[in-house]
C-alpha cells in the first residue's frame, strides 16, 4: 500500500436508500456510486419485492461488484445500499453491510453511518445473555436491540434502542414492506432527503442525488425517525433532543466539494476556509498551488483572497488502480509519485504556497514538501485549511490513535521542520467555524481539533477510534 | 442445468477437521477436497492459531477458492472446513459453512452434516425470544442455544443442546483452544477418527485420511462427545443412548466406493449388493452394463454372479463443468450426452443389462435407455442396486417431495413403461441389509426405502425435505 | 504439477470443422469439448459469416474460455475449432490455434493435428525469403508457403504446399466462403466426415459426432483434400500416393474409447489387446485391476480371456482441477494420491493383474505399485497393452526424448525391478497389431515401438520429438 | 458506452523503452502506467535476456494485465513497452503491441506510435508477394519490409525501409542485443530520452520519467535512429531530412499537462493558450470554469489574463471504471453525470466562461451547457483553447471523419445554437502556435485545423483517419 493511502483520514462510509421506484436497485448502484468515496473496500444492496429481501455483498468498488447479472438478482420497489471503507485487519465479508437477518419481526436488513462509542459494553451485555455476533460491527448490537425489543411495531422498537444506545449514526432500515431512516439527535452525520418521480429517497451527500437527477427535498432531522412505505411518509421525534453537533470534517475533507450537506454547500465552506487562512496565515509568495483533490477549493479561497496567482502544480494520476508493484530498488518519494507529479515549469524558481485540507501523520506533506524542491521549488510555505488535528474522532471516522497524530505531540514548529517547509499554518478554530456557517446557526462536533467530545465517551475507549 | 443433475439425490456436505498440526489449513484443503463428492457448492475452512480464529469462506469447488494466498491466511495448528451443496434458491454465501460467531464464551465456529427435523420449531420460540438469525440453516439454532446456555463448560453446553435438540448430526466445534467433535445418539451420518504425524484428525470419510497419510484409527462412536485440546483427548457419551441408525443410503450412493464407513468398506457393500441384485433379479442377456461411475461396483458383483460378461459400454465425459452452454436447436438426449455417451461396438445387438445405483424421478434413466436402443441394444434390462425410493429423507440427504418420486407413485411395471426398459428390477430390503452388513450386527436407518424413520417427525415436515 | 502428469505421452491436438449450420459456433464449441481429452491447454473457434472471419483463442479448456457471451462473438454458418496440448515452455497464446491470417489471398484460417518433420528447414528457408514467424509452430510454415504459391485457386495452392512439405498431418483451412480438409497421404492423425441436418462436419474422432447429434459418414481418405462451400462437397487426390501409417497409438491410449477411428472402434481394439495380452503374459493371480480410466478397457479384456475377476482397485478423483496445493511436509506418493486412490479392501491379500495402457518413465507405475503394496496386495503383476516404448514419435505426439524413455534403456527385468513389480509383462509388436486389426487390412505407423518409421526423420531431428 | 467517450480525438498510443537495467520489466510497467493516458484498451511488454524476447500482451489497463507474478515472467536488462487506444471493433488481442516475431536476423520486437498514410499500398504489395498478416496494423508492414531487406546489419534495414516508407512514427525495436529508436523525419510524434543509474530510457513523454526518477536527456531528434547496445549508444541520421512537423494536438491535449514535450513544457504552452483566448475572446463574466481535467491549465490562463476569477464548477467524478450499467429510464445527461457533476453554489445566478480544449462534435459539450443551466447558470460562455477542428488526422490520432467534425460543415454561430452557449469562440490559429513556442523556433503540424498537411496523404485516404 503506498504512504499517502496510510497518511489520511479515511471516510467512514456512505449510505443510499430508495422507496417506492421499480428500477431500485439500479438507482441505489448509481447513488452508491457517487458515494463511493465514502468507502471502496466493501459494498452491499439489500432490495424488497414486497415479500421478501434480496441481498448481494462484496469486497470491491461498486462498479467491480454490481453487474447487469448481479443488479438483475435484486427485484424490487425498495432497497438500501452502503458503501465502507474497512480497518486494517478487517478484511472479512462478514463486516460488510448492508446486514440482512431474520428475527420474529421477520427480515430485516440495515445500514449504518457512524459509531457507537458504548456498543462495547452493550455487546458484553447482549453475549452475556445468550446473543450471538457475526461480525464485530457495532451495527449489529442495534440488530440484537430491535430483536430483543417487546415493542409489537419496529418504530416504536427504533426508538426504544437508540433511547438506550447514544451515538453517531445515520441508519437505514428496510423491512419487506418498509423503509425507516434515522439520524442520531446530534446529526453528527449527514443525511439528504430526496425525491424522483414520486419515489422517496435518502443519502448520505446531494452528489448522490444529482447523478440519478433526483431532487433535494430537505435534511433528515437529527433525532428524525422516518418511516417510509405504503402510507407515505411519516416522521417522528422520539428521542430526547440534544445540542446539534454536525461533523464538521465532512465539510473539511470528506464530503465532496459539488454536495450539499447540512444544507450547506462544502465548495462553499472550502473556498471560505481558503479565504480565511489566507487572512490568518498570509505569506508573501508567488503561486499558490492545491494539493489535488482534496486541497482544491481552499486553495482557490486562499489565492482569491491573497491576491498570489493560483496554478495547478500537482498533476494527479488518472489511473491509480488499488495495488502497485514497486520496482525492487528504492525510487526517492515513490509512493508519493504515483500519485502525484509535479509540474516543473511552474514550480521551478517559485516561492510556493501549498495549500491542503489536513496533516495527520504529516508522512505525506512531508514528501510533496522534498518533491516540490526537487523540482526546483524555491520556498515551500504550507497552509492547512483546518486546526492542527490533536484528539481521535468516536463518531464514525478512523483517526489514528493519538500517539500518531503528529499535532498531538508536537508544535506548529516541530512539525514545520519535520516536513521541511519554510513556513507551516494551520486555520484557527473560529475561522473554521465561520467558514463553516456558525454565525448562520449551525452547530458543529470538532472534537479532533479541540478533544471537546459533545458526547462523552467511555474512558476505556479513550485514544481507540471507532467506526461503523 | 443439466437434467442429470436434477435426477439424483444430492450429498448433503462434508466435514474435516485437524488438531495440532502445522499445516492445519493446507491438510483441511486437501481433506475437503477429497470430501468434494459430497457437496460442491460452497466450501469453506476456519482456523485456530490458539488465540483467535480465522474463516475463509466462497461458493465454488475446493480448489477454486483456496489458492496459496488464501491458505496464507489461515494460520494456525487447528482448524475444521466443510464442502456444501445448497439446495435450490439458496445461493447465498451467508449459508456457508464453517459459521464462526462470537459469544459470552468468546469466537466459536461450527460445521455440521445432517439434519435437525425439530430446528423450525426452536428456531420459532428463538426467534421469539429475541434472537436474530442471519441463516437459512440449523445449524445457526444450535449456535443460538450453545450461546444461551448457563452451563460453565461448552463441552456440557454441547450435551445440553443435544438432549434438547435431536437430530442428524456430525458436527465440528472449533474454539481458539479446542477442537469438539459431535455426532448424534443414532450415528445417521459418519464420521470417522484418524491420527497424522501425532495430530487429531476427523473426517466424514476415510478417503479423506488417504489423501493425507493419516491412519484410520476408529468411527466418532454415535453419542459420542469428542473434546481435542493440549490436555489431549476427552470422550464422553452424555446423550441418551439410541438404536443406532446409520444412513444406508451413504453404502448405496453417496460415500466414495474407496472409502470406510460404519467400519465397513463401501465397495464391498456395493459389490455384494450387484451379487444379491442378480440372484434376485436375473435376467438372460449378453453384457453388464454400469452407469458410471456409481454403478460400478454393483454391475461388477451383477456380473460376477450372474455370470454375464462385463463391459464398459458407457463413457463418462471427464471434463464437465458447471457449465455447459447448450445448443438453441434441441439434440437429442443432450442433458444426458453431456456425461455419457455409449460404446457403440459393446452395445450394438447385445442384451444389456443396465446396473444404476438409484432411480429418483426416472427422467435420466429414461434417457440413458434411450440412448442404449440408438446405440443397437436389442434389450435393456435395468436393475437398480436398492429398493425404490418412496420416502423423503428427513436427515441429511436433499430428496425431492414424495410427489416427485417416481416410485412412491406408480407401480414397477409402470416405471418401466415410463423408462422404456426390457425389464426393471429392483434390490430388495432384506438384500440391502445383508449386503450392508446388517448380520454382522450393523443397524441402518432405511427410511426412504420403507417410510418407517428412526427419529419421528414433526407432523407438518411431513413430505418436506431438510438437509444441512 | 503432478508426477503422473509428467509421466505420459500427452495427446497433441484435436480439430473440429463445420459447413452450412446456423449454430456453427456454437456446435464447434460442443465439438471441441468432446475432442478436450486430445488437449488442454490452449483452444480456439473461427468462424466465417461468409464476408469475414471471427476468431477466439484463449489458454485454457473449452468451457472456460468459451462462455455465452464469447460465443455470440462467432457469427456465420461454417467454423474450424482446435484444442492443444502445449509442449513445456511453449506457453503463449501465440501457439494457439486456429491461426488466421490475411494475405493476397484474403482472409483464412488453419488448424491442424499432426507434425511436420521437415518444417525446419523449410522455416529457415523462408526466413531466408523475408518471411516474418509469429509463433514457433510448422503450421506457419503451411500459411507461408499457401501465401507464396501462384496458384490462383487455394484448393490447388493446397496440393502444391503438402506436395513439397510431407509430413503428418489432418488440417482444417477456412476461408470467408469455403472449408477445406486435408489428411496426410499416409493418414498418420484420424479425422472422421460427418453429417448433421444437412451441414457437414469434421472432426479427429467419431465421439465429438455423437455429442452433436451427427451422423459419421466416412474418415477423410489418406491423401484426401475435401473442399466444401457453396457447390457443395469436392474430393481430389492429387497428392502422390503411399501406403497408409495410421498410428497405433490413438488405439493404445489417445483416442477415447467410445470413438471410432480409422473406421474401427477404439474400445475393441483395446479389448482385444487386454485378450492378447492375457494370452502372452499370463500370471496366476486373484484380481485384474485397470489404471483408470485408459486401462480400463484392456483389464476387461485380460479379465476376460484370463478368467480373473475383475474389479475396480483404483478409484479416480473426479475433481482434479489443474493446480493444486502441496502440503509442504512430504506425503508418501501424494502426486499420485491426488489421482487415484486403491479400494483396500478389494487389494489386501489378493494378487493382483495391474493393467495400463502404457509405460513411458515408469515413475508414475512405480508409486501405483507402491500404493498397491501399501493396501495390502501380496503380489502385484504390471500388465501393459502395448510394447515397450523405445523411439520418439515425430509425427504429432510429444514423446520424452530417447534418454527418457526407460524402455529405450532398460531391459524389461531392470524395468520391473526400478517398479517393484512381482512380473512385468508386455503385449508383442504381432499381438498389438492383430488387436488393432492388421489382420483385416488396417496399415499402422508403429515407430515408437519399432524405430521403423514410415516417413523419414530429418537426421538431426532425431532423438528430438515435435508435435503440432 | 458513455457519450462523453465518443465526443473526443483519442490518443493513440504511448511507447516506453529501456536498455541495460536489471529492473527492465518493472521500469517498463511503471513507464506505461505514467503513460496510461495515451492509450487504455490494450498493453504489452517485451524484455530481452540477452538471449530471447520474453513477451507478454493483453487487453486492459497496465495494472489489469501485469501483477507481480506476470512481471516475473519478463527477465532481462532490456524491455520495449506500449499502450494503445484502439478504434472501433479492432476488438483483438492480434492488434495489441509490441509485435514479436521470428524472421531470418533472428527474434525482433516492435511497437509504434504514429500512422504510416502510404501502408496500405505497399500492404497490398507485400500481400503480392506471399506475405502474411496477422493483424490490420501498420506496424506489421515495417516488420515485413525489415524481414526482406537484404542489408545485413538491422540499423541498415531499418533505414532503408523508411527511406521507401513515409509516416509518423515514433517506434522502438528490440532484439536480444540491442534496442533501436526511430523517429521520423518530420518528428511528428513526441520521443523523449532519458537516462536512470547509468540505463538508456526511452518514453513518448516526460511524465514517465518522472515516476521511475529518471532525468532527462533531450528529444530523439526527427530522423533520428538511435542503436543502443553493449558498445554504448549510437546515432544516425540516415533519412532525407524534413521541415519538422510537431503533432500540436500533443500540446493541446494530449500530453500530460506534467510533461514536456518538444523540449516545451505542456502546461506552459496550455497557460498561455488560455491567456491568448482571453485575448483573442474576452467576456464580460463572473468566474472562469474550466472542463476538468484537459482544460484546467487553459482556464487558469484566462482567468489569469482576463481578470475574472477561476473557480472549480465542475467537479469530475474519481470512481468512473469502463463499464457503467445505466438505468432503464432515460435521466437528463446521464453519460456526462457519470463524469461531471456542477457544484451549484458557484454556479448559481452567474455568468460563466466555460474552458475546454477542443470541440469535436459538439455533443459533449451540448450537455456540460445544459447542465450548467440547469445548475441556475445566467450565461454561459464556451471558450476552445485551439482553432475549430475542421480536418481528419492521418498521423497517428483517431478523429471522426470530417462529416461528424461539427466544424467542418457549420458555421461558428451554428455550433453555438447547437451547443446552447450564450457566446462561443476559439483561439486563432496564429494564436495557438504562439503559445507552442512558434516563435521560439518549433515548427509544427496543424493540420487537423487549417487541412495543410506536412505529409501529403493518398488520394483514396481523405476522409478516413488512422493511426497505430
Ligand atoms: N469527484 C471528486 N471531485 C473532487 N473532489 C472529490 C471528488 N470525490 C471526492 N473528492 C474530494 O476529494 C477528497 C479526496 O481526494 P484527494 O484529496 O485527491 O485524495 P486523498 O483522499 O488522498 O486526500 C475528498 O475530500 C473529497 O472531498
Ligand atoms: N494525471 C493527469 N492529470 C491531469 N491531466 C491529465 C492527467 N492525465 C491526463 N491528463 C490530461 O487530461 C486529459 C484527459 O483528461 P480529461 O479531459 O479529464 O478527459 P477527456 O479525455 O474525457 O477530455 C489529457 O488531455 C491530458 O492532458
Ligand atoms: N472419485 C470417485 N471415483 C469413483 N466413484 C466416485 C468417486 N467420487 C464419487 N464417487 C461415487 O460416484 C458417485 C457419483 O458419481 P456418478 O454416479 O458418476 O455421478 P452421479 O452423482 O451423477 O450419479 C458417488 O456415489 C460416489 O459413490
Ligand atoms: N471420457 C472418457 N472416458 C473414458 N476414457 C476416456 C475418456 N476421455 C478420455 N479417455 C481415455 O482416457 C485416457 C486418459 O485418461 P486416463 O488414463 O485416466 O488419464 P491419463 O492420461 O493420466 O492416463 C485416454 O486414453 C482416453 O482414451
Ligand atoms: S471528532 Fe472530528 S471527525 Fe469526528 S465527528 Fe467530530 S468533527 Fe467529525
Ligand atoms: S432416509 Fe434414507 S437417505 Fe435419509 S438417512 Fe435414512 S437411509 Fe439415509
Ligand atoms: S511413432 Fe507412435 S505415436 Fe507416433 S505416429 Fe507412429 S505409432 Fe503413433
Ligand atoms: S493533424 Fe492534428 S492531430 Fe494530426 S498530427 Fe497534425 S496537429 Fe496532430
Ligand atoms: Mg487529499
Ligand atoms: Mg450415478
Ligand atoms: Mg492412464
Ligand atoms: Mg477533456
Amino acid at each position: 500500500m503506498h504512504d499517502w493511502y496510510q497518511d489520511k483520514l479515511r471516510e467512514e462510509c456512505g449510505v443510499f436508500g430508495i422507496w417506492g421506484h421499480p428500477e431500485a436497485a439500479r438507482l441505489t448502484y448509481l447513488g452508491l456510486y457517487s458515494l463511493q468515496h465514502r468507502g471502496q473496500e466493501s459494498v452491499g444492496i439489500v432490495t424488497s419485492d414486497g415479500q421478501r429481501l434480496h441481498a448481494v455483498r462484496g469486497m470491491g468498488e461498486v462498479n467491480e461488484i454490481f453487474t447487469e447479472s448481479v443488479l438483475d438478482k435484486l427485484p424490487g420497489h425498495c432497497a438500501i445500499g452502503h458503501v465502507r471503507y474497512s480497518t486494517a485487519g478487517e478484511v472479512s465479508l462478514n463486516e460488510a453491510q448492508p446486514f440482512s437477518i431474520k428475527c420474529h419481526r421477520g427480515e430485516l436488513a440495515i445500514c449504518h453511518n457512524g459509531n457507537f462509542p458504548f456498543a462495547e459494553t452493550m455487546r458484553a451485555e447482549l453475549e452475556r445473555e445468550g446473543a450471538i455476533f457475526s461480525s464485530t460491527s457495532d451495527t449489529e448490537v442495534v440488530l440484537h436491540k430491535l430483536a430483543r425489543s417487546r415493542q409489537p411495531h419496529l418504530q416504536q422498537a427504533i426508538a426504544d434502542v437508540f433511547r438506550e444506545l447514544e451515538g453517531a449514526y445515520s441508519i437505514l432500515i428496510l423491512t419487506p414492506d418498509s423503509l425507516f431512516v434515522v439520524r442520531d439527535p446530534r446529526g453528527f452525520r449527514p443525511l439528504c432527503l430526496g425525491e424522483l418521480d414520486g419515489a422517496t429517497v435518502v443519502a448520505s451527500e446531494t452528489c448522490a442525488f444529482d447523478l440519478i437527477g433526483a431532487t433535494y427535498v430537505r435534511d433528515i432531522a437529527p433525532g428524525e425517525i422516518l418511516t417510509v412505505n405504503r402510507e407515505g411518509l411519516r416522521t417522528e421525534y422520539p428521542l430526547p433532543p440534544q445540542t446539534p453537533a454536525f461533523c464538521i470534517f465532512e465539510h473539511v475533507y470528506f464530503a465532496r466539494p459539488d454536495s450539499r450537506i447540512y444544507g450547506r454547500s462544502v465548495n462553499k465552506s472550502r473556498h471560505k476556509m481558503g479565504k480565511q487562512l489566507a487572512r490568518e496565515q498570509p505569506v508573501e509568495a508567488d503561486i499558490v498551488v492545491p494539493v489535488p483533490d482534496s486541497g482544491v477549493a481552499a486553495a482557490i479561497g486562499y489565492a482569491a483572497q491573497s491576491g498570489i496567482n493560483f496554478r495547478f502544480g500537482l498533476v494527479r494520476n488518472h489511473y491509480i488502480g488499488r495495488t502497485f508493484i514497486e520496482p525492487t530498488q528504492s525510487i526517492r518519494n515513490f509512493g508519493v509519485k504515483v500519485k502525484l507529479n509535479p509540474v516543473r515549469d511552474l514550480i521551478e524558481g517559485r516561492r510556493v504556497v501549498l495549500v491542503d485540507d489536513s496533516l495527520v501523520r504529516g508522512t505525506t506533506s512531508r514528501k510533496i514538501v522534498e518533491m516540490l524542491r526537487q523540482a526546483g521549488a524555491r520556498e515551500v510555505h504550507l497552509r492547512i485549511s483546518c486546526p492542527p488535528t490533536i484528539s481521535p474522532c468516536y463518531y464514525g471516522v478512523d483517526t489514528p490513535s493519538t500517539a500518531e497524530l503528529i499535532a498531538a505531540n508536537q508544535s506548529t514548529e516541530a512539525i514545520r521542520q519535520y516536513i521541511n517547509a519554510d513556513s507551516l499554518g494551520y486555520l484557527s478554530h473560529e475561522g473554521l467555524l465561520a467558514a463553516c456557517g456558525a454565525d448562520e446557526g449551525l452547530r458543529f462536533c470538532t472534537a479532533c481539533y479541540t478533544g471537546k467530545y459533545p458526547l462523552p465517551v467511555p474512558q476505556r475507549a479513550v485514544g481507540r477510534s471507532h467506526r461503523a
